[in-house]
């Protein structure tokens, strides 16, 4: 896969695309990543690549010239190197909000563009050759190399050869639809803290049902929206039972304690 | 505000915080930044920070000492610089999900610890220290750098003094809930692109007008459900009725276009 990005801030990619699994799959020619510092394509004889908005308004706007002659260079590049003309990506706040589904799609694409921003907006004229507009959510960051980064990152790991097979079993914990149980490494007991027995016993049918109950109190407890309860296993229908008379009694002695407290008070 | 960064690749942070606008902060001494590799604080002598899960399972997990440890020494520096024992924050996938009300919140905050994993996942008691979980959104990273780097963004972005007049009016155009309208820069023909004819008009009712009726259109096209009818002055009432026929029409249009090239092949 070829990644193309367009920013003012070519270095910010340097280390954290560089670094880590993402830079062996560049070493490994597993990606092509280039990344294009557009004012090196503005026209403006002071090198600007933003203006005043027409009509007046607050802020700059990033110009269309520097953005779509950039685009026209790294796509003739692209060509020259046997790439299809690929999507364009615009990361904008108002853009679709990523998803693990969305990384899914474009992990199979030849040749991705992203254009990162800064400033207040874009010149709409851009948007003429951007093909998709992605957001990481709802939260307001001071330029797209970030987020672009953060998206590189999601879809290129998807890419065969690009993570070993330890790292990607990630996907199988998620796709039981729970969060995960609590983990546990050596030592089996570090400032006071234990390691449960169950897990050191070496008896796996007990390790097995513990992991699936664990993983059942942890999503009940924080994203209980997760648990649809037509897809438990009978199995898994008796734990969650337990798992919520042991939580609702948990949470009686909470409110009894305080209950206590303030009574003491009185 | 002083922010902590456990991270087992602090070379990943040196550019993007150091350059644009969150490196400005940090050479005015409004933020102070420290990225500890908790590497170096491994009591293991082959300088691992990971080990096998107890109880089986794929992968590997971080262990609880080498990060502990390392965060007994960065609260214990906070301390000796005056800093308050502040939030610790995991960046992990089942977290909560960031957005702009937690950015705002955090960034009242005085000393800030941001812990990034890889691998597989963390041992449990790393969560005794703990206080907040985070995840940017349902998207799985090969690591948590890429995320604190973006809520550290998010964050400082929205500590006074950190951005110009200029750039804070983002936060202003997000406050009326719609989307923003389309707008343009010059020049005023760009490739055969002309920018609206109204905008450059100088008529600064008209100019308003059009604003409020292209930011409805595209708050209507792409977040529908950003339109709380309830909410809109009886101005927008119209222009929000004006846009719908306008918009029904066209899709009509194109609707009996489609049908008319079905016919011609018939």
């Amino acid at each position: 896969m070829r990644i193309d990005v367009l920013s003012l801030f070519p270095e910010m990619f340097s280390v954290p695309m560089h670094d880590s699994i993402i830079g062996k799959a560049i070493e490994n020619h597993i990606i092509d990543l280039d990344v294009t510092n557009f004012r090196e394509f503005t026209t403006d004889k002071h090198r600007h690549v933003d203006d005043y908005p027409f009509g007046g308004g607050a802020g700059m706007l990033l110009q269309a010239q520097p953005i779509l002659d950039a685009y026209d260079h790294t796509r003739k590049t692209a060509k020259a190197a046997g790439y299809p003309q690929g999507k364009v990506i615009l990361m904008d706040p108002a853009g679709k909000q990523f998803k693990q589904h969305d990384a899914e799609i474009l992990s199979h694409d030849d040749h991705l563009t992203f254009i990162c921003g800064h400033y207040e907006g874009y010149d709409e004229r851009i948007r003429s050759i951007v093909t998709d507009e992605y957001s990481l959510g709802d939260f307001v960051l001071t330029g797209g190399e970030l987020p672009a980064m953060v998206m590189i990152d999601a879809i290129t790991r998807l890419i065969p050869g690009v993570l070993g097979n330890n790292q990607s079993s990630v996907e199988e914990s998620f796709s039981t639809g729970l969060l995960e149980e609590p983990q546990y490494t050596r030592p089996a007991e570090f400032r006071g803290m234990k390691v449960p027995e169950v897990l050191m016993n070496g008896d796996h049918k007990k390790i097995a049902l513990w992991n699936q109950k664990e993983a059942l109190r942890r999503t009940y407890l924080r994203r209980p929206d997760l648990i649809d309860h037509h897809n438990l296993t009978s199995t898994q229908k008796k734990l969650f039972a337990d798992v919520r008379i042991e939580e609702e009694e948990k949470q009686a002695a909470k409110d009894a304690d305080k209950k206590k407290t303030f009574t003491d008070k009185d």
